[in-house]
């Protein structure tokens, strides 16, 4: 099931995304869906950032060949970082190139969904605190990254984490292929076959240090092929299963 | 002016602390008062981390002496990092030590509380985003901080903030002193003079990074004398015109 958040005749809506177009949660939300309207939404709509989260934890260096592209070292644990709720962005939005950035690039990444608030869960418990997943888009400004040390100015600029297009609850999340496609082309390709630590490993770890909230995001790192995006760019994430998360760049 | 928030009667409000009590905000809020009572507030009153922040920012080696005793190299604009929401908790409660953690140090810092949503401000405006200012504990595992290089993971766990105990919307905070109080001995003691960057150029710093909220917090750096809490300590921040944070520190 594909959960999608929209504008909708200026409110905004929980709603399920079938083939054929979105169907309204009329009762409960996307973390609790009580009743879905039988009945298709007509007129525009606006995709929204699927969720709204109290704070996104990311992984760092979760790929070795990525790991490597970066002269990174491997962390004896899953490397954590923090991206701003501020950096939040949906499909078809723009990623704002800082006036003060010289390199900025995209990073592929499939983003784990908490469903419910909770703390100190083992790994055979994580699936069930998982609402799902979404296709995010792990944006650096390289040149700070490297400067500061500390992530948090590469990787927190407003419009720095795109996240969509919807939630997508049913994903053999072990094994997809993630994607960035440049203006058309391929230039990033990787499966979560790969990662370092998995979904689980990652989510347990996460709520060893932290409560997990509902809505919260964890963005689980990025393979090889990282690059540059410039003014103009379109940049896509692709995840198998879940859809393409499309974004425009443009300078601040 | 001190704005407290308060749990009384089984609901979270704001209040004036004045030297003989508690005066409840009527009309508006912390960041709007409109209507303040002329009757002190009677009966139980617990203290609240005085915001709810969407996010924390803090500033990593902002005191020269400080950045020595930890060997940080001085970075050429504030260096940033974040705090989780979830780390925060008020005064008079429990910082709790993680069962992995190995050496866990205290950081007396300022913290300034941002009063409006803000993007691009410069050091002239800052003020004018500022709602006040109040005393902070940057809570930090020292092994993790070393261990992961990031130091999401070393500053973020549950209760590693605590914030408070009130709002001081009126500070000379280019020259207070702060200090860190351990079991009844001063432990650590710096001045706000010191600091690398100051409150207003860390202000539009960060808003030109990303956009502030209104209650979001900004921890300003720690001066030299930083230590370790153990089970059983009671650990106080203690800033000049503000007050005194006090937690107690348990093993979890």
């Amino acid at each position: 099931m594909k959960i999608a958040r929209i504008l909708h005749e200026g409110e905004i809506k929980c709603a399920i995304k079938e083939n054929d177009g979105y169907f309204l949660i009329e009762s409960g939300d996307c973390f609790d869906i009580k009743r879905v309207s039988h009945t298709k939404i007509t007129g525009d709509i606006k995709l929204l950032a699927p969720v709204v989260p109290s704070k996104i934890i990311a992984l760092g260096a979760n790929y070795r060949d990525h790991a490597k592209e970066l002269n990174l070292s491997l962390n004896p644990v899953p490397l954590i970082f923090f991206k701003p709720p501020t950096s939040v962005i949906g499909h078809d939005e723009y990623i704002v190139l800082p006036p003060c950035s010289q390199k900025v690039d995209y990073e592929a990444e499939l983003a784990v969904i908490i469903g419910k608030d909770c703390k100190n869960i083992s790994e055979e418990e994580a699936e069930s605190v998982i609402l799902g997943f979404t296709c995010a888009n792990d944006v650096t400004e390289r040149v700070f990254q490297k400067m500061d040390g500390q992530w948090a100015r590469a990787k927190g600029f407003d419009t720095f984490c795109p996240l969509g297009p919807y939630i997508q609850t049913d994903l053999d999340y072990g094994n997809v292929e993630l994607k960035a496609i440049l203006n058309g082309k391929t230039v990033q390709r990787g499966n979560t076959l790969d990662m370092i630590y998995g979904v689980k490993q990652i989510v347990s770890f996460a709520s060893q240090v932290m409560t997990l909230k509902k809505g919260d995001a964890i963005l689980t790192g990025t393979p090889e092929g990282i690059g540059q995006i410039k003014n103009g760019d379109t940049i896509e994430i692709e995840i198998q299963g879940i859809g393409k998360l499309r974004n425009f760049v443009k300078q601040g």
